[in-house]
Parts: C-alpha cells; sequence; structure tokens
C-alpha cells in the first residue's frame, strides 16, 4: 500500500476537459442537452484520468444500488458455495454485487444482517439454506423482493428454488436397474430431515414404476461415515442378496463402502453403490469412486439470481421452481460383469 | 413477497413529527441547532413508521460506505468460508458488510471485481488465497487499503496476515514425539507448493531441534487420498520400523492410514498419524479419527479484519503478520500402549 493514491473526482475530470462540474457529470450520464463534441471531450478527460463514475451517486438517480444480499448458513461450506457461484453467474450480466452475510443459524443474526442489507438499499435478497425444511419467511413486507434458494420460504405466495430431490433419487435408481442391479437398500440420514424423506418418496416410487421394491426397510441414522460402516455390517447380515446400495450422503456412502468391503463384498462386482451430494474430495477418494447425485446447486443459485434481476426488474415470480439433479458415475456402479 | 411494502422516507417521518424535512434529517443526523424536543418527536416518528436511515446517503456525508470487498478464490469452501467468518466476526464490530466475489483464479474476473468494488466505493479489499504462494498485488495504487489473507502479497509494503505453517508442523512433530514416536515419516504434497516446503522446514527444524532426524525424505505426491494410499503401501516396505506418520493435508492422511491398514500395521498401536487442515468431516470420517494442524483459517479473516479496519480508520499496517496453528488431538495419535 504504498503511494495510496487519491480518488479522481468528477472536480478533476471537469478541470482537464474545461468544462463545468454540471456539464460534466450531465456529458457521463448521457443526460441534458449537450454537443456531442463536449460530450466526447469530458468522456475523454475521465478515461484520461482513470475516474471511474460512483456507485453511490449514480444509485441516488437510478433509484437502484445494483447490490443484492446473499444470506446463508454453512459451516463447510458444500451448499453455499456453489449457490453463490451460480448466483454471481447470474448477477455478473447485470453487474450486479452480492454482499455474504452468514447467520450461523442464529435468527438474532439474520434479523441484524437483514437490517443492515435494507440501510444499504440492496436491490434484493437471496436466502440460500442448508437443509431443504421449509423455513420462515425474512420478515412480512420486505420493500425488496426475496428468492429462497434451496430451503423454500413455508409461504407459497414467496418465490423459491428447490432441487427436484425425489426425481434426484430416481436418476440413482434407474441407473442401478439399467446397469443390472435387482435388490437394492437404501441407507440414509435422519427419519426427521425433508431430505430423507424426499429422497426415500423417490427411490420407492422408481422402483415401484419398474415393479421392484426396497429390499428392507430404509436404514435411517445419521449423515456421518460411522453411520454408513455400521449400517453396511448389519444390512449384510440381513439381507445377504444386496446388490446395490443407493445411499443418502456421500459420506454414508463411503462408509457403507468401506463396511462392505470388510464384510468380504468385492466392490462393485459384488454391490454397487451411489451416494448423493457429489462432494468431489469424497466421491473421488471412496474406493472405488463414487458414483453420486449431483444437487445442482451452482444451477439452483443460478436460477435464483436470474429470478431476483427479474423480480427486481419487473416484479415477483411467486411459487416454488424446481431445479432437476444430475447423475455423476463412476466406477463404484460399474455394470455387473456378464 | 405478498403486498410489497414502500419504503418509508424521510418526507413521511418529516410529515408526521410535523416538522421540514431538513429538521427531520438534522434531528436524525444528530447536527445542526435543534431542541431536544424537536429532535426527541423527530426520533419518535422514525421509530414509529420503521423509518431506516439510508446508508447510501449517509455515506455521502461520513465518506464512508461501511462495505468492504472480500475477494477470493475457492472451489470447495474449504479455505475461503472460514477466513470469512473470521473477517464477519471482526468487521460486525463496525456494522461493516462484505460484498463476497469469487475470481474463480481468473485475473480477468479479478480486475473486473477490483472496477466493481471501486465504484461500489468500498473502504477496504480483503484477498484471500488458496494457496500459500505469494501474489502479485491487485494493483498499483489502489484508492483503499488492502489487506492479503492466507497468501501473502509479493509486495513487502503490503499488509498480509498468513498462517505460521513451519511452527503448525513442528507441534505435530513435538506431538509425535511427546507420546512416545521415534521413527517419524513425512508424506506430503506436490513440492512446488510453498505450502509443502514450510511444512517440510517446520517438521525437520522440530525433530532436529530433539537431536532426531526423518525417516527417509518426505514423499512428495499429490493431495489427494488415494497418493496416501499409495506412498503408506511404498513406506511400509523402505521403513517397516516407521511408528509415525506426518501427512501434509488431511486426504494424504486418510489416505496412509488406510493404506497402512491394509498393510496390517494396527492404528493407532502400531503407527500413528497426524494430517493439516483439521476438515472435520474427513478428520471424523477417518479410522481411527484423525488428530490433525487446523490452520487457524477464522483467526487469519479475524485479524485481516481487523487490520483492514484499522487501516481504513488510521492508515495501513505494512507487513507480514503470522497467525499461530493449533493441534486438534484425535485417536489417531493416542500414545503407544506401555
Amino acid at each position: 500500500m504504498t503511494g495510496r493514491r487519491t480518488r479522481v473526482s468528477i472536480t478533476d475530470v471537469a478541470r482537464q476537459a474545461g468544462v463545468s462540474v454540471g456539464t460534466a457529470s450531465k456529458a457521463l450520464n448521457g443526460r441534458g442537452q449537450l454537443r456531442e463534441e463536449t460530450r466526447a471531450r469530458v468522456r475523454a478527460a475521465a478515461h484520461e484520468l482513470g475516474f471511474l463514475p460512483s456507485a453511490v451517486a449514480a444509485s441516488l438517480l437510478t433509484g437502484r444500488t445494483y447490490t443484492v444480499g446473499l444470506i446463508m448458513t454453512d459451516h463447510h461450506g458444500r451448499f453455499s458455495l456453489p449457490i453463490l457461484h451460480g448466483a454471481e453467474d447470474a448477477l455478473g450480466w447485470d453487474e450486479t454485487l452480492a454482499f455474504v452475510c452468514d447467520t450461523r443459524d442464529d435468527p438474532i443474526r439474520e434479523q441484524h444482517y437483514v437490517r443492515g442489507l435494507l440501510r444499504r438499499r440492496v436491490d434484493g435478497i437471496i436466502v440460500a439454506g442448508r437443509r431443504t425444511e421449509p423455513r420462515p419467511p425474512l420478515a412480512a413486507d420486505l420493500p425488496v423482493p426475496v428468492v429462497y434458494a434451496f430451503a423454500r420460504s413455508a409461504d407459497p405466495g414467496d418465490c423459491s428454488v428447490v432441487v427436484d430431490e425425489p426425481a434426484g433419487a430416481a436418476l440413482a435408481v434407474e441407473h442401478l436397474l439399467r446397469t443390472g442391479r435387482r435388490h437394492i437398500a437404501h441407507v440414509t440420514g435422519p427419519h426427521g430431515h425433508a431430505s430423507v424423506r424426499a429422497r426415500v418418496d423417490g427411490t420407492r416410487r422408481a422402483l415401484a414404476d419398474a415393479g421392484r421394491e426396497l429390499v428392507g426397510d430404509p436404514w435411517y441414522g445419521g449423515w456421518s461415515e460411522v453411520w454408513g460402516r455400521f449400517a453396511a455390517a448389519a444390512l449384510a447380515r440381513a439381507h445377504p442378496d444386496v446388490d446395490a446400495v443407493f445411499c443418502g450422503s456421500d459420506a454414508i456412502a463411503r462408509g457403507v463402502a468401506d463396511g462392505l468391503r470388510e464384510c468380504g463384498r468385492r466392490l462393485p462386482d459384488d454391490v454397487a453403490i451411489v451416494g448423493v451430494d457429489n462432494w468431489q474430495p469424497t466421491a473421488e477418494g471412496c474406493r472405488p469412486p463414487l458414483t453420486s447425485v449431483d444437487l445442482n446447486l451452482r444451477e439452483v443459485g443460478r436460477t435464483a439470481g436470474t429470478l431476483l434481476l427479474s423480480a427486481i426488474r419487473s416484479g415477483p415470480a411467486p411459487g416454488v421452481h424446481s431445479v432437476p439433479c444430475r447423475l455423476v458415475v463412476r466406477a463404484s456402479s460399474a455394470p455387473t460383469g456378464g
């Protein structure tokens, strides 16, 4: 930070161009009646001096600040960073920047940030959830549009972007059936989570559509590898004929893979494994590398950003907008030989 | 978004309080000569109507916008989110919000974001790196202070906050020696990375201070579990007496743990393992759960935020500020029994 430079002001530009400050301002904002030669001279002076028009001042004219808030809660960055990237993709077209606020699941922090964002006159707010349970709206009667991403708002009049989780589970099941698996079990997270129930529903429906059903009941537990290892041992005893396990997360899938291998199962020859999240370090570290349902969170963020810009420009699009998942195939679900 | 409310303006407050707009403004900004009774009446009206003073307008008075930029590059969120959390801790005291911009390692995006931030008149910028290689300064002669976090600026006149990586490696080695290990190997990432070299240096120095040396040369490879598994098998053959492995990352450590177990080593009885990053899902999924050097990235973010605020208020603090690591002990480095 040697030689911190003074900002170039509109006064400097006016002096350089030999016009008044008012004329310089009109020239740069494209307003008022000016000769084209004058406008060109002012623009040249601004360019030469490296003048950056102030967005703060411009916002007083346009009524927009070209800023939005992104409120999130995420300890590991798995969910919110891809949503941020997608939102940036959409907002970038509009030269809009995002204030990012992490509430750490604390409603008091959330309200604090909402006030801070409104004081800064953001044009709108994206609220990115970490779980898919519907969440209470940010506040009643906010003066700017809000889009909920990943976790929908409990108010159906709000605008929410969600992942189509049942269809994501169906992708996994259809892939397993197509590659020759017949006895599919499901090991997943806590029964109380909306994501868990949505994935169980999608799994059951896809199997029913193929005239089949799940081997045993779903195995509900935690989101951890430890739970996956434990469940695998119990599953191998209870249902020795299982030839595929669809797991509610990549971490669970890694535990199931390790647990089954230690029960003497060859992967993927004897049993295929599919996870959910497509969290690259986990999926690629798995043995064998893990086929996984990608929740397309970046697309969720992109859709939320696009819907927010359109709400800012021309009013809200209430309702729930659904983004499809995609399946990323790796070695853990290779077709059975023969 | 039913019933989107019109913003309450200063005009509404003035009307409600029965004063002029100028008087209302003076009352709320604490400026000018006013009777205390008038000031109180205006404040009550503002409170009643839910009036939020505009930060945009306020910034024209104070010369500060109470916003900063946080420029980062991070695919997995491992590095930048804890830095963001720490920066929020520091900035929160000042009611300052952060624009977060992800450059995706693209210098053109970086320059685009820098211009966008300057146009919005941010008070300062934090640049969070993903690797510890010194990086080129953002630009010469920026009109606002900049603090570099995790990756230092190549210009020693800039203000940078880094992790003391050699001391972090020493923490791991001292812990292993203290718990009875004598033959310590080091499996790590690519030789070209500054982090790798810093950790090798710290490891060697801590061993030398105890009158010992590394078993063999460091094993340089990738950052992945796959590399860790491969290295473990080779290490077990080359140095069968190894009783501890300090690994350059948690992912490598997981691979080493799995690889050694498959060579018949009992963990931690025969061999202790320590990683770096303390990335919770990886460390806790490891068998046994992994002792790890935590890089204290949140503290890096907090220090960067504090230094930035102080630079904004009273000028820059050039130089490199170093944050210590801490060791998080789990079962993978339990003392040898007996």
